[in-house]
This record gives structure tokens, sequence and C-alpha cells, in this order.
């Protein structure tokens, strides 16, 4: 749950196509967050890396899904209030796609209190507004009506399920181009280390691809090309 | 939550079709469970009535979902075992169709106890076993795999989404071959006593379309046909 | 529109693969109504053949879609009156799934006044009643909400979309285990000249294959075997 | 139907996502057409209103939806035609996604005809010809096959679905980077009055975020809040 | 990609459930035939295995998929008259619901021959000719377009994707009412073992629960249960 | 499949819009691959043309998709590796959209050895890095998990299926801003020399429509509209 500035910064120089390849290795093949794309501006080109704080959604009903409900202690409120600094939002949305989970209002009061981002398996509303906050979001895409009309609001830092995966308060989200992809806590160290050690490889594939050398050997690489790539990254 | 001896007659008198109905004339749309159908041959042909006792799942994570899981204080076993007799249990499998939730042996169990019925927005597997157990059971099918191959089960008791409904525990479910209705615990009395008189109207209008009346001024009863069926209920 | 007896007894005969084959010789693609299955016991191992008689319905909307509407000269029930005997009953339900078009009111009233068969691509509710009025019934299913949850009904004979076929009123509809199709009014005689045919030769075919021939030659018939087809057939 | 210059401009400041609630607290859920998105350049960043001029498409079939059938006097050509200058066409291709209702030279007319916007739940063709005839365009994407491969034109100006909505002529259509919303004729001026009020409300709260104000009590706003409102509201 | 008899028998008694768990426990996740239930009278209530026979299908094309095609040397025919008795044949029909990949003469034909089984991620056609045969098939159900409409015949033996899992020519098949499941043939006799041995413990602790012992310790077996089972099996 | 320098500038200047108009007309009605769109800014607002290289991928399978299958003599890499300059490689992914087929080393490659394009019914991975590589990529969107976790490479030169439609090796790709179309070989000239007149009518009706002439009559062409449309080509 704690994330150390050294382990956020490695994890922002890594892809999570690397990370769900590194995860797969060490036996997690369900950690992608399948549906929700970079969706504001602030989102798009850069890569996140915080904390879960999840959030949990299930289908309106007309005698619990009222405009009241907005004030009650159990409101999307009141877990907005409850956010740390630095911590990605995870809202389980249950793939709803009538209704936008938050607008310009509840966005702006995440991006205030220094949210990292927002990422959910279900739709914003108001996206224009949503963008103007410059909170970085991922979400399945924009629809006007509110989220009273179809999802009724549950609680906070519980385990959930987004976009296929589950996700445990204090996991380790990671959100870039391709998607969010969830960390394990416990397997936090091990997943960065192996992480970086592969994006450092894959560059220098890169390289070799770049100046023309055939795929079959090179990638993955036999044991010729590995004391190759050694041997370039020990002249450093 | 407490569900009389009386209610529950009367429900069981009142088909799913009319519960809709008269929940929507209070306001409440969304009430049907939508997928379950009835699955084992003890749910086909009959209507159950209890309070629901809520199962939640999610998305299956390989370092969470394992053989050994089944053992933990928090699993599937220990929420079996706190079933009260009469309950309808109530699971939320996020709709996810490829692992079913439940087999031969879980569900004999909850048949020995008493549990009135299996309701589930995903699959069963081992369909005939599940089947000879005698358990009535509302479910979209049967596939082969077990829940740990596809989904990790998190608690009970909580509030769920099921089949794009809300459930609370200790609301009142009732089943019968259109499917699965929540009635929202404090609407209870209110909703059972239109249901009966809304039943009583319709076997009468029924009565009336044996007879060969056009639809018209018939259903919905216009002021004559109001009368009508009033003096004939004095008649008894 | 006219549907003599001869072309019913002989399209009573023919089963609905047999007859999109040949409409696609003729080059319709697209005659075969897509979701609807054989629902009560009375659309079961039996073939039906009507003229369409078209239903068309849109989404509901709150202040169109009301109990009041129901007696609204644009009524459901005002369709009904207007069905002639022999009909089949069409209804452009645009697939939406979550409420039932009809309960067992309507279908006991449309049973009373001799309509054939109802073909739908929406759902119908109260199955347990609705298969008690003996109307054979295609449809997706069986769900407790009424159609005025989430349906608007608009009018009746007009052309149609119904699973992804055009119908237009006063097409022949022919439906069995299979499912439902369209054939164009024009088309009627040829296409149904055609199919009994076909339908002559499949027979003869099953037996041969009964008898052990190869499939290469036999099916499709090379000229050799269709030599020996006629022969059989002048046999008698 | 008639919409006034007054109206039209105060609409043109309201965004659909406020509209949706507006309409949700006068009993209307169902007023948002779920799949078109802003799809030209001339339909992003900006909103539009007008009243609706529908369209409606049902599946093709081969006998009638041929080449000769675009000179009929049914056709989309005609529909053009008969379009007035500052309507929104609403086109109802039953979310049929494999063929594009219209092209470029379709679109070139409608606009060269001072027609607002075209919002549809299906898809164009040929989208860089109708990007550039400037034609503001809401639909849920662009495909190559023309809508004669699987959609047959039926008629105009005739109640319809469109994106899970009911549209009836001469509804007011507004549409912006949410999609586009249906305002019920009847209900227009009490809309448009509240959902002005509402935007200039929103607007207070989000400076009140961006003061660092905490949502509790703020939004919804409470006694306290909307005196505070009031205040700021009178001093202008 | 030989089945003794005694395999043959040995999985004849096991249910896919417990052969899912068992190739999950020996990593092979993806097994499970996705979709087809059994569809004929003959494939219901009893479970057939077999090695198996594949067949490929594509998108149908005008310009290739004719009658004609039937008659060319790589046509569903030819693969048919290929099968040997005892096989299992698995059709990829990607998913495609549209049309039947098979009618009442070429599953006659198959049956004739001696197939064990047909499953197909796709559909048949012409059901009650098909039931009439006598083949055991498991498939999604039935409609009445042919193949020729929406699907091409590519070829047979290939390694194929079906349902979701990939079927190598001469994995072993075993359906039952749960579906269908892919033995991989390289893990053949150590899944029988495991499976026949899972299967008789489920049988004890079924009867455990009979007795009325609560699931805990019991289902995962902890060390006494294990116990308590080994000499009961000891007592035999 | 060899397709001469003068039909590939040919049909570079032809809309496949037009070419799916045109190949409907010869009787081909699909040939849309449906699915992908321009995914990398190389395949933005232009317009790619080639003949068809084929690959082939089945979901995957725990016992054969693993990294250690990458080096195997039957993977993507020796399948890149066969590519011919100037071709456009397709890749039935069976439409599966939780993995990515290809990441940016092996779309650098491609880049390298002269592929025109790259087209799946399946999704990308590393969206930035492949968008780095230059490589024109037509598919459904990206994702960060790779393709060992869901795909199993098969082969390649293959007929496949892909997005709806079948491909030949050597059949002509076109792929623009509305997608990818598949022209059977045998068919190449006769479309090509089809489709330019098409365009050529098409732009001289858009500046009809720009000079304000009303569509019927028009579009479709009546004679009189054809006799101006000659006379004005001769015109030049």
């Amino acid at each position: 749950m704690t994330l150390s500035p050294e382990i956020r910064a490695a994890l922002e120089c890594v892809t999570t196509a690397t990370l769900t390849t590194v995860l797969l290795k060490k036996g997690v093949r369900t950690a992608y967050i399948s549906g929700p794309v970079p969706f504001t501006d602030a989102a798009k080109g850069r890569r996140f890396v915080g904390p879960a704080f999840t959030l949990r959604f299930v289908p309106a009903r007309e005698d619990l899904s009222t405009p009241e409900s907005w004030s009650s202690p159990r409101s999307t409120r009141a877990a907005i209030e409850a956010m740390p600094e630095g911590c990605i939002a995870v809202a389980d949305a249950m793939g709803i796609a009538d209704a936008g989970i938050f607008g310009d209002i509840l966005c702006a009061r995440m991006a205030k209190k220094g949210v990292t981002a927002l990422v959910t398996d279900g739709m914003l509303r108001d996206g224009a507004g949503v963008a103007g906050t410059g909170l970085p979001v991922w979400c399945k895409g924009t629809v006007a009506p509110a989220s009273v009309a179809s999802l009724n609001f549950v609680g906070w830092e519980e385990t959930i399920g987004c976009g296929g995966v589950c996700v445990v308060p204090g996991d380790i989200i990671v959100a870039d181009g391709d998607g969010a992809v969830v960390i394990p806590a416990a397997l936090l160290e091990a997943v960065t280390t192996a992480a970086v050690e592969q994006e450092q490889l894959e560059a220098w594939i890169m390289q070799e691809v770049g100046r023309g050398v055939p795929l079959p050997g090179l990638y993955p690489a036999n044991a010729e090309t590995k004391a190759r790539y050694e041997a370039d990254m020990k002249k450093g």
C-alpha cells in the first residue's frame, strides 16, 4: 500500500504491456482492467501510478437511488472526501454504460484533493466539464444521464470487480495509453524489478530491429542474442 | 426481513408478472432480476418466496482464487453455513458465464439446511448433480468449469447487484416461471395487498375473455366493467 | 395476401429450412426471423402458416407509456380487435428483452379471435398463463415486467423490422421448430412450388442415406443420381 | 414544435447532462439517445438544438432494398427534400452497424438545405466525404457498405425508436459532446426554465469547489449553502 | 489419439465438471467449449467420449459459398466421408448463429458412419430432422438458413478454435449435460487417473453431506476428513 | 495476386464506400471487414492497397501458448519473415479483444520489411510503441496483455475469416478511413474499372449538389441527368 517514490518513478517508465507480461510470468493472468481508455486530455500520452482507492456501485433502485441519497453519509461525496492524496480512484460500475458515475463537480473536487487519476469500467458525464478539471480519467466514454438514473453507490475501500479484474484496496494501479493494470500489493517489488529489466531488454531489441536484424533468435532472444545484449549493457 | 406465514402464503399465489406491475405503480421500475430462469426440475412449475441472503463474487485473480481459498473463513462454505432456514440465496456473479458458482456438493448442503431456493445471474456446474439435490435453482445455465477458474468469492449479506437489480439483504424474493423479483422490505405489506387484489381482478377478466368479451373497456377496466366486477365479487 | 387452402396445406408440409434455401435461390437472403423460438406447447412439434398482421413497438417513454395509454385508440387492445382470423401476428419489439409485450389476457383474446400464431423478436410475460391460452407463440423467452415498463406501442399493419428481417403486412409467415420465415407475398406461388419439389427430393435422398449411399454425388445430386431419382419418382 | 429563438438560445447554453437531470426530476427517465457520438468536426465542441425530423429504416430485404428503390417516392431522397431548415434529422437505423445510412452526397444536400444536424443510432459511410460537407453528425461510427446492403428505408415523420428512446416528430433535440437528448414538446418550456436555473447553480458550485469547499453540504446544497448562493446571486 | 476402451470407459463415468477441475490443477485453464449444449434427445442424459475430428468454417463469400461448392473436393461432404468410426466431430463455425452448419441429411450420414457425436459453436438446421437421425449433437440451437447463406467450409483436421478453446485433431472430447471439454492428447492418461480419483472422493463427500456433515473441513477435505475417507475406502 | 502499379494507383483514388457498392452490384455482399478502424497516425487520412498475406490465430491453450512457442518454426516471427514487400497483413484473431496480437517490436520489423499495412479484427498492444513504428494499422483498439494470454498462433497464408469476411491469400485489400475491404482476386480488374467510373460520376454529382440541384432525378441519375453528365464529361 505504501508506494515509495523510487517504485513510483520506476513504474512511470514501464508500459502496462510489459507489466501484464511480467505478471503473467508470475502466474497472474487477470490483471488488465478491460474497457477503460484514456478519456481526458490529462490522461493521454502520460502514465500514472498510485495505490487503488476503490468505489462500488450496483444498479439503481428507485426507492434507494434518489437525489436525497447524495447527502447520505454513505455517498460518493463522502467517499471523495476520504480519498488520500496520490491515490488512484477505481470505480466498479458493473460495466453499466447508460449513466455517468461522475460529472464536472465531483471530478473537480477530486483534482483539488490531489487524486492522481480516476479509472472506471463505467462512463462519465459532462465530458467537456470533466476534461476542464484536469483530472486524468480512464473510462469507457461519456453519456448525459446522471448516476442516479442507473446506479446506486454502495461503499468504498471494499474489494471490487472492475473491467473483469479483482481490485483490492491498496493494490497498485498503473494506467497509460493501453489502459490500466492492477499489481497485487504483495507482488509490487518483484514485478517492478522484473519489469524494469524487461523494458531495458526490449529497448535494446527495438534498436536491433532498427538495424535490420530478423526476428528469429532476436525476439525472444536466444543464447547468442542474450550474450550480445549483455555485452552491450556492460559497455553502457 | 421477517416474513409472516400469511404473507408468504399470499405471495405464493401471485405471479411475478403481477408483482412487477404493482411495484411499477409504486415507483419501483427495477425489481426484476434479468437472466436467471428456472433450472432444476424443483424450480419448474412452482413459486418460491423467501428473504434474500446475499452472496458476492468478483472476477477471479490467480493469487487470490485458489483451491486453498475454499478453506478460508471468508469462503462460500462459511457463507452457506450462515444461511438461515427458509432464506433464498441470491448470488451476484457479475453475470460471469464461463464458470459455475456452485456444484452438487454445495447445493446438497444448502438443501440439507432448508434453504428455499438459489437465484444467481451466473451459471451452475454439474447440472445433473445439482438437479439431484432437489434444490430449486434459478440461474442462466450450466457450464463445467469451477468458480475458482473465473470467480473470487468476496462476502455475504452485503448489498449486491444481481441481474441488473439492487438486492439488499432481507428484501423478499419471489421466483417463478418468469424469473425472480425483489420486493424491497419496506414495501412488503403494501405490495402484497395490492398484488392479491390485482390477481383477483385479472382472474375475473380472464373469465370475461373466455366468454368472448372484447378487450376495449375490459382491460384496463372502464367504469362499467369495474361496476360489473364489483357486483360479481359481492355475489362471491 | 389471400392464402388459398391449397398453398396453406402445401406449406404446412415444408420445413422452414427448405423455405430459406428456396428463397436464397430466388435471391432473398434475409427471410429468417432471428431470435424467436417455439415457446408455448401449442407451438412445439407443429408448423403454422398465415398472412402477417404486423405490430410495432418502440422504447417506452414515461410521458407516453402509461397504464392510461392502454385505453387509447392506438393501443395493443385495438390492434388485437383488428386481427383477422387465420393471421399470424408479428410484433416488432426492437429486440427489447426486459419486458414482455403480452401476457395471458391479451393472448387469450387472440386465441379466442382465431389468430393462428404470435411471432415476436421480444419477450412475453406470465409464461404459464400464456401457455394456458393455447395460442402458439414464437418469442425469445419470458420475463415478468409489463410492456409499459420498456415498450411503447405505436401502430399496426405497418412495414416493420422483426429479428433482422423486413416484414410487410400480408407477407406469408411459416413457423416451425427452427423458427419463423417470411415469404414475400409476390413470391408465394413460385416459392411454394419449388419448396414442395425440394422436400420430395430430400426425402428420397434421406432414404438413400439410410441405405448407406455416400454423400458425394448424392447430395447435391449429380446427373446419375438425378436420373435414378426421376426413375424412382415415376415408379411412384 | 415551434422553437422560439429565445428557447433555442437558452438551450444552446445548457449541457445535455443537465437536461437529463431536469427531465428525470419531471419523471422522464428515458430521454438520452444511446449510441451516437459527435462524429464530424462540425459536431465537436459545440451544441445544436432543433425540432426532430424523423426517418425510419428496417432491415434490408433483397426484393425491396434495390438501387432502384432509391428513386421511389418513399425514398431517403424524398425525405431529405421534405426536411425544413433548422430541423435535426433523427434516423432510426435499428442500431444496425454493418452499413452506413448516408454518404457524402446525401449529407451535402442536407447541409445545403440548412438542416441543423443529423443524429442516428446507426453508422455513416464515406466518413471523409461526410466530414467535408460540414454537416454536424452524431452517429456510432463509419463503415464502407451502402445502406441498401443492410437497410430498407420505410418513411419519415413517424414516431420512431432511436438509441433506446422514443422520438416523436417535433420533439426538441439537443446534441453536444455527451450525445443527444430528446425533450418532449409538451415539456419544452418547463424543462428549459429549470435547466437554465440548474446550470447557474452548478456554475456557482464549481467556483466554490475551486475555492476548496468540501462536497458535503455543498453538492447537493444544504440550506446554508442555498442561502449563500442566493446572496451571491443578488450581488450579481 | 488412440483411445483405449479402458480410458473411454473410465471417462464415461467422469463429469466434465470434474475434468475441468483436474485440467485446471494441471495448468490448463481453457478446456471448456463455451456455447454448445446438448441439443438432440440422443445427447441428453448421457456422456460421450471420442477423439476430435475437426472441421473449419469461415464466413460466407458469395463468389465462394455457392450450392456448387457443395460438390467440390474440399466440401463438408468429403469431410464427413473421411470421419473414422468413433470420432467426435468438432466444427469451428466462428460462433456464427444465423445459419445452420448441417441439416438432417448430413447428420444421417454421420450417424450411419458411426460418428459418436457432433459438437459445434454454431447452429444446426432442420432440428426435427436432425433429432430423427439419432446423432448426439451439442450446438447452440437451431435456425432455418443453410450454411451457404453465412458460412464457407474451409477444411478438416486442422487446429481450430471452437467456443473459445483451441482444439487439435486427436485431442479427446468429453461431452455431457454441462457441455464439452477438450483433453489435450498428451495429458490423457494423467487426467483420467486423477479424475477417477476425484470422482470417488466427491461421491464420498456427497454421502457425508447427506449425513448432515457441515462443509468446513469436509470440502475441501482437511487432514482428519482425508483420514476418514481413506479408512472408508479401505473398508470398501 | 500480382497487383500492377496501374491498378494500385487507381484503387488508391477510390473510397472503400464506392468499392463495396461496386462489389454488391457484382453479387459480393460480404466484402467489408467489420471492426478494424484506422489506429496509428500512419493509417489516418490515407488509403492503402495491397495483396492479402493472411495470419490465423485461435484461442490460447496453456499447454500450447507459451513464451517458448514464440521461438517455434510455426510462430508469428516466422510468418513476419515470410511477408513480401508491399503486402497487407490480415490477421484473423477471431475477434478476441482481451489481448493484443502484436506490439512495437513485431510491428517495427514489419515496417522494416516494407509491409504496406496491418489489418486485424483483434487488438494491438503497446499502442504508443506501435504508433512509433510508422506501420499503418487497422485494428479494434489497444490493450495491454500479450497475445500469449489469449491467443495461439496457428499458421499463415491460409483462407481465414476476419471481421465477418472470408479472406483468401492474394485477395486485394483496400483500407481507408471507413475501414478495410476485400476484393476477390478474380474480380480485381472488373471492380477497379467500374469503381473508377463510379467515383467520377459521384464527384460530378457532388458538384451538382453544391450548385443546389435537388436529389430526385440527380442521385441516382435519371436519363436526363446522365445525358447532362456525359455532355459535361465530353467537355472535359
